[in-house]
Protein backbone atom coordinates (compact mmCIF):
# COMPACT_ATOMS: atom_id res chain seq x y z
CA UNK A 1 0.00 0.00 0.00
CA UNK A 2 1.22 3.53 -0.80
CA UNK A 3 1.20 5.83 2.06
CA UNK A 4 -1.49 8.66 1.59
CA UNK A 5 -2.93 11.78 2.78
CA UNK A 6 -6.21 11.33 4.03
CA UNK A 7 -8.63 14.75 4.49
CA UNK A 8 -12.32 14.05 5.07
CA UNK A 9 -13.68 17.01 4.01
CA UNK A 10 -16.52 17.06 6.35
CA UNK A 11 -14.27 15.94 9.19
CA UNK A 12 -10.62 16.08 9.12
CA UNK A 13 -7.07 14.83 7.97
CA UNK A 14 -4.34 12.79 8.89
CA UNK A 15 -1.15 12.39 7.20
CA UNK A 16 0.07 8.64 8.52
CA UNK A 17 1.31 9.41 11.86
CA UNK A 18 1.39 13.29 11.32
CA UNK A 19 -2.40 14.95 11.91
CA UNK A 20 -3.50 17.69 9.42
CA UNK A 21 -5.34 20.10 11.91
CA UNK A 22 -7.54 22.38 10.31
CA UNK A 23 -8.65 23.91 13.48
CA UNK A 24 -4.90 25.56 14.28
CA UNK A 25 -4.26 26.22 9.90
CA UNK A 26 -8.28 28.12 10.40
CA UNK A 27 -6.59 30.22 13.17
CA UNK A 28 -3.99 31.14 11.15
CA UNK A 29 -5.85 31.92 7.87
CA UNK A 30 -8.74 34.24 10.05
CA UNK A 31 -5.06 35.75 11.75
CA UNK A 32 -3.46 36.54 8.27
CA UNK A 33 -7.22 38.01 7.04
CA UNK A 34 -7.35 39.84 10.38
CA UNK A 35 -4.18 41.77 8.99
CA UNK A 36 -5.00 42.52 5.94
CA UNK A 37 -8.51 43.43 6.34
CA UNK A 38 -6.98 45.75 9.26
CA UNK A 39 -4.88 47.16 6.75
CA UNK A 40 -7.48 47.80 3.69
CA UNK A 41 -9.47 49.71 6.44
CA UNK A 42 -6.44 51.77 6.73
CA UNK A 43 -5.80 52.14 3.41
CA UNK A 44 -9.44 54.31 3.37
CA UNK A 45 -11.43 51.57 2.14
CA UNK A 46 -14.76 50.88 4.09
CA UNK A 47 -14.99 47.21 6.23
CA UNK A 48 -16.02 44.36 3.88
CA UNK A 49 -19.11 43.51 4.26
CA UNK A 50 -21.47 40.14 4.19
CA UNK A 51 -25.15 39.53 4.21
CA UNK A 52 -26.11 35.95 5.69
CA UNK A 53 -30.00 35.20 4.59
CA UNK A 54 -31.76 32.13 6.30
CA UNK A 55 -35.51 31.02 6.01
CA UNK A 56 -37.49 29.45 8.77
CA UNK A 57 -36.10 28.02 11.80
CA UNK A 58 -33.65 24.99 11.53
CA UNK A 59 -31.96 24.84 14.55
CA UNK A 60 -28.63 23.49 12.74
CA UNK A 61 -28.71 26.80 10.00
CA UNK A 62 -28.80 29.09 12.59
CA UNK A 63 -25.70 27.77 14.76
CA UNK A 64 -24.10 27.63 11.08
CA UNK A 65 -24.73 30.91 10.90
CA UNK A 66 -24.23 32.30 13.67
CA UNK A 67 -20.48 30.97 13.24
CA UNK A 68 -20.18 32.47 10.21
CA UNK A 69 -20.89 35.75 11.37
CA UNK A 70 -19.05 35.71 14.61
CA UNK A 71 -16.03 34.75 12.70
CA UNK A 72 -16.63 37.57 10.10
CA UNK A 73 -17.14 40.27 12.78
CA UNK A 74 -13.70 39.17 14.44
CA UNK A 75 -11.56 39.79 11.48
CA UNK A 76 -12.92 43.15 10.69
CA UNK A 77 -15.48 41.82 8.37
CA UNK A 78 -19.17 44.08 8.93
CA UNK A 79 -21.71 40.87 8.98
CA UNK A 80 -25.67 41.25 9.45
CA UNK A 81 -27.84 38.03 9.47
CA UNK A 82 -31.00 38.65 8.00
CA UNK A 83 -33.99 36.09 8.81
CA UNK A 84 -37.00 35.65 7.29
CA UNK A 85 -40.14 32.88 8.36
CA UNK A 86 -40.82 29.55 6.54
CA UNK A 87 -43.22 31.24 4.60
CA UNK A 88 -41.36 33.89 2.65
CA UNK A 89 -41.98 33.00 -1.31
CA UNK A 90 -39.41 32.44 -3.55
CA UNK A 91 -40.17 35.53 -5.53
CA UNK A 92 -39.80 37.41 -2.15
CA UNK A 93 -36.84 36.31 -1.71
CA UNK A 94 -35.25 37.02 -4.99
CA UNK A 95 -36.18 40.12 -4.43
CA UNK A 96 -34.49 40.60 -1.03
CA UNK A 97 -31.34 39.00 -2.93
CA UNK A 98 -31.88 41.96 -5.71
CA UNK A 99 -31.47 44.59 -3.43
CA UNK A 100 -29.14 43.51 -1.76
CA UNK A 101 -27.01 42.66 -5.50
CA UNK A 102 -27.78 46.21 -5.80
CA UNK A 103 -26.41 47.63 -2.69
CA UNK A 104 -23.24 49.29 -3.25
CA UNK A 105 -22.28 48.99 0.63
CA UNK A 106 -22.52 45.27 0.53
CA UNK A 107 -19.46 43.08 -0.70
CA UNK A 108 -20.94 39.52 -0.50
CA UNK A 109 -24.29 37.45 -0.39
CA UNK A 110 -25.22 34.34 0.99
CA UNK A 111 -27.96 32.57 1.74
CA UNK A 112 -28.15 29.43 4.06
CA UNK A 113 -29.15 26.07 2.29
CA UNK A 114 -30.90 24.23 2.89
CA UNK A 115 -34.39 26.09 1.90
CA UNK A 116 -37.81 25.37 2.56
CA UNK A 117 -39.05 23.06 -0.13
CA UNK A 118 -41.39 25.40 -1.50
CA UNK A 119 -38.33 27.36 -2.77
CA UNK A 120 -35.89 26.60 -5.51
CA UNK A 121 -32.56 26.46 -3.87
CA UNK A 122 -31.02 26.47 -7.55
CA UNK A 123 -32.73 29.68 -8.98
CA UNK A 124 -32.02 31.46 -5.35
CA UNK A 125 -28.34 30.41 -6.41
CA UNK A 126 -28.15 32.25 -9.59
CA UNK A 127 -30.29 34.66 -8.45
CA UNK A 128 -27.09 36.12 -6.25
CA UNK A 129 -24.77 38.67 -8.61
CA UNK A 130 -21.97 36.09 -9.12
CA UNK A 131 -19.24 38.42 -7.78
CA UNK A 132 -21.13 38.39 -4.83
CA UNK A 133 -21.46 34.97 -4.38
CA UNK A 134 -19.41 34.00 -1.55
CA UNK A 135 -20.51 30.55 -1.57
CA UNK A 136 -19.68 30.02 -5.55
CA UNK A 137 -22.79 28.37 -6.38
CA UNK A 138 -23.25 30.52 -9.19
CA UNK A 139 -23.59 28.80 -12.68
CA UNK A 140 -21.07 31.18 -13.70
CA UNK A 141 -18.61 30.52 -10.55
CA UNK A 142 -18.90 27.21 -11.41
CA UNK A 143 -17.94 27.21 -15.13
CA UNK A 144 -14.74 29.66 -14.28
CA UNK A 145 -14.19 26.89 -11.93
CA UNK A 146 -14.31 24.61 -14.31
CA UNK A 147 -12.68 26.37 -16.96
CA UNK A 148 -9.71 27.38 -14.61
CA UNK A 149 -10.11 30.84 -14.47
CA UNK A 150 -10.48 33.57 -11.41
CA UNK A 151 -13.75 32.61 -10.10
CA UNK A 152 -14.97 32.31 -6.27
CA UNK A 153 -14.83 28.69 -5.30
CA UNK A 154 -17.04 26.76 -2.52
CA UNK A 155 -15.27 27.29 0.57
CA UNK A 156 -15.58 23.62 2.41
CA UNK A 157 -13.46 22.31 -1.50
CA UNK A 158 -11.04 25.83 -1.08
CA UNK A 159 -10.53 24.60 2.51
CA UNK A 160 -9.28 21.15 1.22
CA UNK A 161 -7.20 22.69 -1.35
CA UNK A 162 -6.04 25.66 1.34
CA UNK A 163 -4.45 22.27 3.53
CA UNK A 164 -3.12 20.89 1.11
CA UNK A 165 -1.17 23.81 0.30
CA UNK A 166 -0.38 24.52 3.53
CA UNK A 167 0.83 21.41 4.91
CA UNK A 168 3.01 20.94 1.19
CA UNK A 169 1.13 17.70 -0.22
CA UNK A 170 2.59 17.23 -2.64
CA UNK A 171 -0.12 16.73 -5.62
CA UNK A 172 1.75 16.78 -8.66
CA UNK A 173 1.26 13.54 -10.74
CA UNK A 174 -0.10 11.94 -7.87
CA UNK A 175 -3.08 9.36 -7.23
CA UNK A 176 -5.67 11.19 -5.60
CA UNK A 177 -8.92 9.45 -4.67
CA UNK A 178 -12.53 11.99 -4.46
CA UNK A 179 -15.54 10.00 -2.57
CA UNK A 180 -17.96 11.88 -3.36
CA UNK A 181 -19.42 13.89 -5.99
CA UNK A 182 -21.05 16.42 -4.31
CA UNK A 183 -21.46 19.86 -6.65
CA UNK A 184 -20.22 21.77 -3.49
CA UNK A 185 -18.14 19.89 -2.03
CA UNK A 186 -16.74 16.77 -4.06
CA UNK A 187 -16.80 18.15 -7.50
CA UNK A 188 -14.70 21.51 -6.78
CA UNK A 189 -12.19 19.59 -5.20
CA UNK A 190 -11.79 16.88 -7.97
CA UNK A 191 -11.97 20.31 -10.58
CA UNK A 192 -9.03 21.20 -8.70
CA UNK A 193 -7.06 18.34 -7.88
CA UNK A 194 -6.97 17.40 -11.69
CA UNK A 195 -7.06 21.00 -13.24
CA UNK A 196 -3.06 22.41 -14.86
CA UNK A 197 -1.34 24.53 -12.33
CA UNK A 198 -0.54 27.01 -14.94
CA UNK A 199 -3.93 28.13 -15.68
CA UNK A 200 -5.37 31.23 -15.04
CA UNK A 201 -7.17 30.12 -11.72
CA UNK A 202 -3.85 29.67 -9.90
CA UNK A 203 -5.91 26.76 -8.07
CA UNK A 204 -4.64 23.53 -10.38
CA UNK A 205 -2.77 20.50 -8.55
CA UNK A 206 -1.84 18.80 -11.39
CA UNK A 207 -2.82 15.29 -9.59
CA UNK A 208 -4.40 12.10 -11.63
CA UNK A 209 -8.39 12.25 -9.80
CA UNK A 210 -10.80 9.08 -9.60
CA UNK A 211 -13.99 10.42 -8.51
CA UNK A 212 -15.67 7.56 -6.76
CA UNK A 213 -19.19 7.86 -5.84
CA UNK A 214 -22.21 5.44 -3.91
CA UNK A 215 -21.78 3.55 -7.25
CA UNK A 216 -18.78 2.74 -7.08
CA UNK A 217 -18.43 -0.92 -6.10
CA UNK A 218 -16.82 -1.46 -2.35
CA UNK A 219 -13.74 -3.77 -3.49
CA UNK A 220 -13.41 -1.17 -6.71
CA UNK A 221 -13.25 1.44 -4.14
CA UNK A 222 -11.19 -0.02 -1.54
CA UNK A 223 -8.70 -0.73 -4.86
CA UNK A 224 -8.64 3.08 -5.90
CA UNK A 225 -7.79 4.12 -2.17
CA UNK A 226 -4.89 1.33 -2.11
CA UNK A 227 -3.52 2.95 -4.98
CA UNK A 228 -3.87 6.46 -4.03
CA UNK A 229 -1.46 9.18 -2.70
CA UNK A 230 -4.24 11.48 -1.61
CA UNK A 231 -7.80 10.09 0.02
CA UNK A 232 -10.32 13.09 -0.06
CA UNK A 233 -13.44 12.07 1.13
CA UNK A 234 -16.68 14.35 1.28
CA UNK A 235 -19.27 11.00 2.66
CA UNK A 236 -19.16 9.24 5.77
CA UNK A 237 -15.60 7.53 6.95
CA UNK A 238 -14.12 5.11 4.11
CA UNK A 239 -12.61 2.12 5.23
CA UNK A 240 -9.42 2.06 4.12
CA UNK A 241 -6.54 -1.26 5.46
CA UNK A 242 -4.59 0.44 8.26
CA UNK A 243 -2.50 3.24 8.21
CA UNK A 244 -4.93 6.29 8.14
CA UNK A 245 -7.52 6.97 10.53
CA UNK A 246 -10.31 10.28 10.10
CA UNK A 247 -10.51 12.71 13.31
CA UNK A 248 -13.30 14.78 13.32
CA UNK A 249 -13.11 18.88 13.42
CA UNK A 250 -10.79 19.23 10.69
CA UNK A 251 -12.51 20.87 7.76
CA UNK A 252 -15.03 22.46 9.52
CA UNK A 253 -13.58 25.23 10.67
CA UNK A 254 -11.42 25.96 7.33
CA UNK A 255 -14.58 26.09 5.70
CA UNK A 256 -15.33 29.05 7.48
CA UNK A 257 -12.12 30.41 7.43
CA UNK A 258 -11.94 30.14 3.36
CA UNK A 259 -15.83 31.62 3.70
CA UNK A 260 -14.39 35.41 4.91
CA UNK A 261 -11.49 34.56 2.26
CA UNK A 262 -13.90 34.83 -0.50
CA UNK A 263 -15.83 37.66 1.54
CA UNK A 264 -12.73 39.97 1.50
CA UNK A 265 -11.67 38.83 -1.87
CA UNK A 266 -15.07 39.81 -3.33
CA UNK A 267 -14.63 43.42 -1.36
CA UNK A 268 -11.14 43.46 -3.30
CA UNK A 269 -12.72 42.86 -6.87
CA UNK A 270 -15.81 45.00 -6.25
CA UNK A 271 -13.76 47.69 -5.65
CA UNK A 272 -11.65 47.26 -8.51
CA UNK A 273 -14.42 47.22 -10.87
CA UNK B 1 -6.76 -7.60 -16.89
CA UNK B 2 -10.60 -6.67 -17.51
CA UNK B 3 -12.02 -6.64 -20.71
CA UNK B 4 -12.29 -2.94 -22.15
CA UNK B 5 -14.29 -0.31 -24.59
CA UNK B 6 -11.37 2.10 -25.58
CA UNK B 7 -12.84 5.21 -27.36
CA UNK B 8 -10.04 7.74 -28.99
CA UNK B 9 -12.16 10.90 -29.34
CA UNK B 10 -9.79 12.12 -32.01
CA UNK B 11 -10.17 8.55 -33.96
CA UNK B 12 -11.86 5.62 -33.00
CA UNK B 13 -13.00 3.06 -31.05
CA UNK B 14 -13.29 -1.04 -30.50
CA UNK B 15 -14.65 -3.07 -27.48
CA UNK B 16 -12.64 -6.24 -27.46
CA UNK B 17 -12.55 -7.51 -31.57
CA UNK B 18 -15.73 -5.21 -31.37
CA UNK B 19 -15.53 -2.43 -33.74
CA UNK B 20 -17.43 0.75 -32.64
CA UNK B 21 -18.37 2.24 -36.04
CA UNK B 22 -18.51 5.70 -35.35
CA UNK B 23 -18.95 6.38 -39.13
CA UNK B 24 -21.73 3.92 -39.49
CA UNK B 25 -23.72 5.68 -36.24
CA UNK B 26 -22.80 9.29 -37.49
CA UNK B 27 -25.04 8.35 -40.65
CA UNK B 28 -27.73 6.94 -38.35
CA UNK B 29 -27.80 9.68 -36.19
CA UNK B 30 -28.09 12.54 -39.53
CA UNK B 31 -30.98 10.08 -40.81
CA UNK B 32 -32.47 10.81 -37.66
CA UNK B 33 -32.22 14.55 -37.37
CA UNK B 34 -33.42 14.41 -41.29
CA UNK B 35 -36.51 12.98 -40.72
CA UNK B 36 -37.08 15.28 -37.44
CA UNK B 37 -36.45 18.67 -39.24
CA UNK B 38 -38.47 17.45 -42.15
CA UNK B 39 -41.77 16.58 -39.65
CA UNK B 40 -40.63 20.13 -37.92
CA UNK B 41 -40.73 22.08 -41.16
CA UNK B 42 -43.93 20.26 -42.12
CA UNK B 43 -45.48 21.33 -38.90
CA UNK B 44 -45.10 24.74 -40.00
CA UNK B 45 -41.20 26.20 -38.54
CA UNK B 46 -38.98 27.83 -40.63
CA UNK B 47 -36.21 25.37 -41.00
CA UNK B 48 -33.41 25.70 -38.12
CA UNK B 49 -30.40 27.73 -39.20
CA UNK B 50 -26.94 28.02 -38.22
CA UNK B 51 -24.00 30.25 -38.93
CA UNK B 52 -20.17 29.25 -38.68
CA UNK B 53 -17.86 32.24 -38.63
CA UNK B 54 -14.10 31.79 -39.85
CA UNK B 55 -11.07 34.38 -38.97
CA UNK B 56 -8.43 34.08 -41.50
CA UNK B 57 -7.15 30.96 -44.44
CA UNK B 58 -6.24 28.07 -42.39
CA UNK B 59 -7.15 24.88 -44.68
CA UNK B 60 -8.16 23.01 -41.88
CA UNK B 61 -10.26 24.96 -40.26
CA UNK B 62 -12.22 25.58 -43.78
CA UNK B 63 -12.32 22.05 -44.60
CA UNK B 64 -14.04 21.72 -41.03
CA UNK B 65 -16.42 24.42 -41.86
CA UNK B 66 -17.27 22.99 -45.12
CA UNK B 67 -18.11 19.46 -43.43
CA UNK B 68 -20.09 20.99 -41.00
CA UNK B 69 -22.30 23.43 -43.53
CA UNK B 70 -22.20 20.22 -46.00
CA UNK B 71 -23.76 17.84 -43.09
CA UNK B 72 -26.31 20.61 -41.62
CA UNK B 73 -27.52 21.47 -45.41
CA UNK B 74 -28.10 17.82 -46.37
CA UNK B 75 -30.17 17.23 -43.17
CA UNK B 76 -32.30 20.41 -43.98
CA UNK B 77 -30.47 23.08 -41.45
CA UNK B 78 -30.17 26.28 -43.87
CA UNK B 79 -26.19 27.03 -43.15
CA UNK B 80 -24.10 29.89 -44.13
CA UNK B 81 -20.38 30.93 -43.52
CA UNK B 82 -19.47 34.01 -42.86
CA UNK B 83 -15.62 34.50 -43.63
CA UNK B 84 -13.54 37.46 -42.09
CA UNK B 85 -9.65 38.03 -43.05
CA UNK B 86 -7.42 37.44 -40.11
CA UNK B 87 -7.14 40.96 -39.83
CA UNK B 88 -10.39 41.34 -38.21
CA UNK B 89 -10.03 42.74 -34.67
CA UNK B 90 -11.53 41.57 -31.62
CA UNK B 91 -14.08 43.73 -31.27
CA UNK B 92 -15.60 43.81 -34.50
CA UNK B 93 -15.66 39.86 -34.35
CA UNK B 94 -17.92 40.75 -30.98
CA UNK B 95 -20.14 43.19 -32.69
CA UNK B 96 -20.92 40.73 -35.33
CA UNK B 97 -21.53 38.19 -32.85
CA UNK B 98 -24.02 40.36 -30.96
CA UNK B 99 -25.67 41.27 -34.85
CA UNK B 100 -26.36 36.87 -34.56
CA UNK B 101 -27.32 36.45 -31.66
CA UNK B 102 -30.46 39.35 -31.84
CA UNK B 103 -30.87 38.22 -35.20
CA UNK B 104 -34.54 36.15 -34.51
CA UNK B 105 -33.63 33.81 -37.74
CA UNK B 106 -30.30 32.28 -36.56
CA UNK B 107 -30.39 28.98 -34.14
CA UNK B 108 -27.16 28.30 -33.60
CA UNK B 109 -23.39 30.42 -33.85
CA UNK B 110 -20.21 28.56 -34.42
CA UNK B 111 -16.62 30.62 -33.92
CA UNK B 112 -13.99 27.78 -35.97
CA UNK B 113 -11.44 27.57 -33.53
CA UNK B 114 -8.71 28.49 -33.42
CA UNK B 115 -8.71 32.05 -33.90
CA UNK B 116 -5.65 34.53 -34.82
CA UNK B 117 -3.14 35.06 -31.50
CA UNK B 118 -4.51 38.79 -31.51
CA UNK B 119 -7.94 37.38 -30.50
CA UNK B 120 -8.98 36.30 -27.21
CA UNK B 121 -11.38 33.03 -27.49
CA UNK B 122 -12.60 33.23 -24.30
CA UNK B 123 -13.78 36.22 -24.48
CA UNK B 124 -15.24 35.49 -28.14
CA UNK B 125 -17.16 32.16 -26.87
CA UNK B 126 -18.63 34.08 -23.83
CA UNK B 127 -20.17 36.20 -26.64
CA UNK B 128 -22.35 34.06 -28.03
CA UNK B 129 -25.89 33.98 -26.71
CA UNK B 130 -25.47 31.24 -24.25
CA UNK B 131 -28.76 29.65 -26.01
CA UNK B 132 -27.53 29.56 -29.62
CA UNK B 133 -23.92 28.80 -28.36
CA UNK B 134 -23.72 25.31 -30.26
CA UNK B 135 -20.36 23.97 -29.48
CA UNK B 136 -21.41 24.35 -25.79
CA UNK B 137 -18.22 26.69 -24.85
CA UNK B 138 -19.81 29.28 -22.92
CA UNK B 139 -19.38 29.71 -19.29
CA UNK B 140 -23.16 29.42 -18.66
CA UNK B 141 -23.27 26.22 -20.77
CA UNK B 142 -20.09 24.74 -19.22
CA UNK B 143 -21.25 25.52 -15.39
CA UNK B 144 -24.76 23.98 -16.27
CA UNK B 145 -23.38 20.61 -17.64
CA UNK B 146 -21.04 20.26 -14.42
CA UNK B 147 -23.91 21.01 -12.04
CA UNK B 148 -26.30 18.15 -14.55
CA UNK B 149 -28.26 20.91 -16.04
CA UNK B 150 -29.97 21.08 -19.02
CA UNK B 151 -27.30 22.28 -21.42
CA UNK B 152 -25.55 22.07 -24.80
CA UNK B 153 -22.55 19.92 -24.93
CA UNK B 154 -20.00 20.49 -26.62
CA UNK B 155 -19.85 17.95 -29.28
CA UNK B 156 -16.80 15.72 -29.55
CA UNK B 157 -17.67 15.12 -25.77
CA UNK B 158 -21.46 14.80 -26.50
CA UNK B 159 -20.23 12.26 -29.80
CA UNK B 160 -18.83 10.02 -27.21
CA UNK B 161 -20.85 9.43 -24.47
CA UNK B 162 -23.76 9.02 -27.38
CA UNK B 163 -21.60 6.16 -28.86
CA UNK B 164 -21.16 4.76 -25.30
CA UNK B 165 -25.24 4.46 -24.82
CA UNK B 166 -26.10 3.80 -28.87
CA UNK B 167 -24.06 0.82 -28.63
CA UNK B 168 -25.56 -0.16 -25.07
CA UNK B 169 -22.25 -0.35 -23.56
CA UNK B 170 -22.47 -0.38 -19.62
CA UNK B 171 -21.47 2.28 -17.44
CA UNK B 172 -22.82 1.84 -14.38
CA UNK B 173 -20.64 1.82 -11.64
CA UNK B 174 -18.17 0.99 -13.80
CA UNK B 175 -14.09 2.66 -14.02
CA UNK B 176 -13.80 4.53 -16.58
CA UNK B 177 -10.62 6.18 -17.63
CA UNK B 178 -10.52 9.65 -19.39
CA UNK B 179 -6.65 10.74 -20.73
CA UNK B 180 -6.79 14.08 -21.61
CA UNK B 181 -8.25 17.14 -19.27
CA UNK B 182 -8.99 19.34 -22.17
CA UNK B 183 -11.82 21.35 -21.68
CA UNK B 184 -13.74 20.73 -24.63
CA UNK B 185 -13.39 17.28 -24.89
CA UNK B 186 -11.77 15.62 -21.84
CA UNK B 187 -13.44 17.20 -19.42
CA UNK B 188 -16.75 17.04 -20.16
CA UNK B 189 -16.65 13.20 -20.91
CA UNK B 190 -15.37 13.14 -17.38
CA UNK B 191 -18.15 15.01 -16.33
CA UNK B 192 -20.91 12.98 -17.78
CA UNK B 193 -19.27 9.70 -17.09
CA UNK B 194 -19.20 10.80 -13.26
CA UNK B 195 -22.54 12.14 -13.05
CA UNK B 196 -25.77 10.69 -11.59
CA UNK B 197 -27.97 9.72 -14.88
CA UNK B 198 -31.34 10.37 -12.38
CA UNK B 199 -30.47 14.19 -12.71
CA UNK B 200 -32.12 17.02 -15.18
CA UNK B 201 -29.49 16.73 -17.42
CA UNK B 202 -30.10 12.98 -18.59
CA UNK B 203 -26.50 12.65 -19.30
CA UNK B 204 -25.19 10.86 -16.40
CA UNK B 205 -23.52 7.86 -16.91
CA UNK B 206 -22.83 6.89 -12.73
CA UNK B 207 -19.16 5.62 -13.56
CA UNK B 208 -16.64 5.80 -11.39
CA UNK B 209 -14.08 8.08 -13.67
CA UNK B 210 -10.14 8.35 -13.09
CA UNK B 211 -8.89 11.82 -14.97
CA UNK B 212 -5.22 11.26 -16.23
CA UNK B 213 -3.17 13.45 -17.86
CA UNK B 214 0.29 14.82 -19.29
CA UNK B 215 1.40 14.66 -15.85
CA UNK B 216 0.00 11.20 -14.97
CA UNK B 217 3.22 9.07 -14.77
CA UNK B 218 3.22 6.08 -17.62
CA UNK B 219 3.20 3.01 -15.14
CA UNK B 220 -0.11 4.95 -13.61
CA UNK B 221 -1.53 5.61 -16.17
CA UNK B 222 -0.72 1.89 -17.33
CA UNK B 223 -1.93 0.88 -13.93
CA UNK B 224 -4.83 2.69 -14.00
CA UNK B 225 -6.18 1.44 -17.69
CA UNK B 226 -5.44 -2.06 -16.75
CA UNK B 227 -8.43 -2.11 -14.03
CA UNK B 228 -10.73 -0.07 -16.36
CA UNK B 229 -13.90 -1.38 -17.99
CA UNK B 230 -14.13 1.81 -20.47
CA UNK B 231 -10.68 3.75 -21.65
CA UNK B 232 -11.24 7.18 -23.76
CA UNK B 233 -8.45 9.29 -24.71
CA UNK B 234 -8.28 12.77 -26.24
CA UNK B 235 -4.81 12.66 -26.97
CA UNK B 236 -2.66 10.25 -29.49
CA UNK B 237 -2.84 7.05 -28.91
CA UNK B 238 -2.14 5.85 -25.27
CA UNK B 239 -0.71 1.62 -25.12
CA UNK B 240 -2.11 -0.90 -23.18
CA UNK B 241 -0.90 -4.16 -23.09
CA UNK B 242 -2.78 -6.26 -25.79
CA UNK B 243 -6.64 -6.34 -26.27
CA UNK B 244 -7.30 -3.09 -27.70
CA UNK B 245 -6.74 -1.16 -30.78
CA UNK B 246 -7.06 2.27 -32.49
CA UNK B 247 -8.33 3.05 -35.48
CA UNK B 248 -8.43 6.13 -37.32
CA UNK B 249 -12.08 7.52 -38.10
CA UNK B 250 -14.51 6.80 -35.13
CA UNK B 251 -15.51 10.33 -33.53
CA UNK B 252 -14.79 12.48 -36.28
CA UNK B 253 -18.06 11.89 -38.09
CA UNK B 254 -19.86 11.66 -34.92
CA UNK B 255 -19.00 14.74 -34.26
CA UNK B 256 -20.63 16.60 -36.45
CA UNK B 257 -23.38 14.71 -36.04
CA UNK B 258 -23.79 15.89 -33.01
CA UNK B 259 -23.03 19.25 -33.99
CA UNK B 260 -26.40 19.41 -36.09
CA UNK B 261 -28.47 17.28 -32.81
CA UNK B 262 -26.63 20.49 -31.08
CA UNK B 263 -28.22 22.87 -33.64
CA UNK B 264 -31.73 21.45 -33.86
CA UNK B 265 -32.46 21.01 -29.95
CA UNK B 266 -31.00 24.82 -30.07
CA UNK B 267 -33.56 25.45 -32.74
CA UNK B 268 -36.27 23.67 -30.60
CA UNK B 269 -36.10 25.39 -27.37
CA UNK B 270 -35.70 29.19 -28.88
CA UNK B 271 -38.88 28.34 -30.53
CA UNK B 272 -40.11 27.17 -27.15
CA UNK B 273 -38.85 30.93 -25.53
Amino acid sequence: MRSHTYIDSLGSARMMARALDGKALAKEIKDELKIKIHNWINAGHRAPSLRCIIVGQDPASHTYVKNKIAAATEIGIEAQTIKYDATLTEEALIAAIELLNNDKTVDGILVQLPLPNSIDERRVCNAVAPEKDVDGFHITNVGQLCLDMPTIVPATALAVIEMLKRFKIDTFGRNAVVVGRSKNVGLPIAMMLHSDKNHDSGLGMDATVTICHRHTPPAQLELHCRNADIIITATEVVKVAGAVTPVPGGVGPMTVAMLMHNTFQAAQKIWQQ
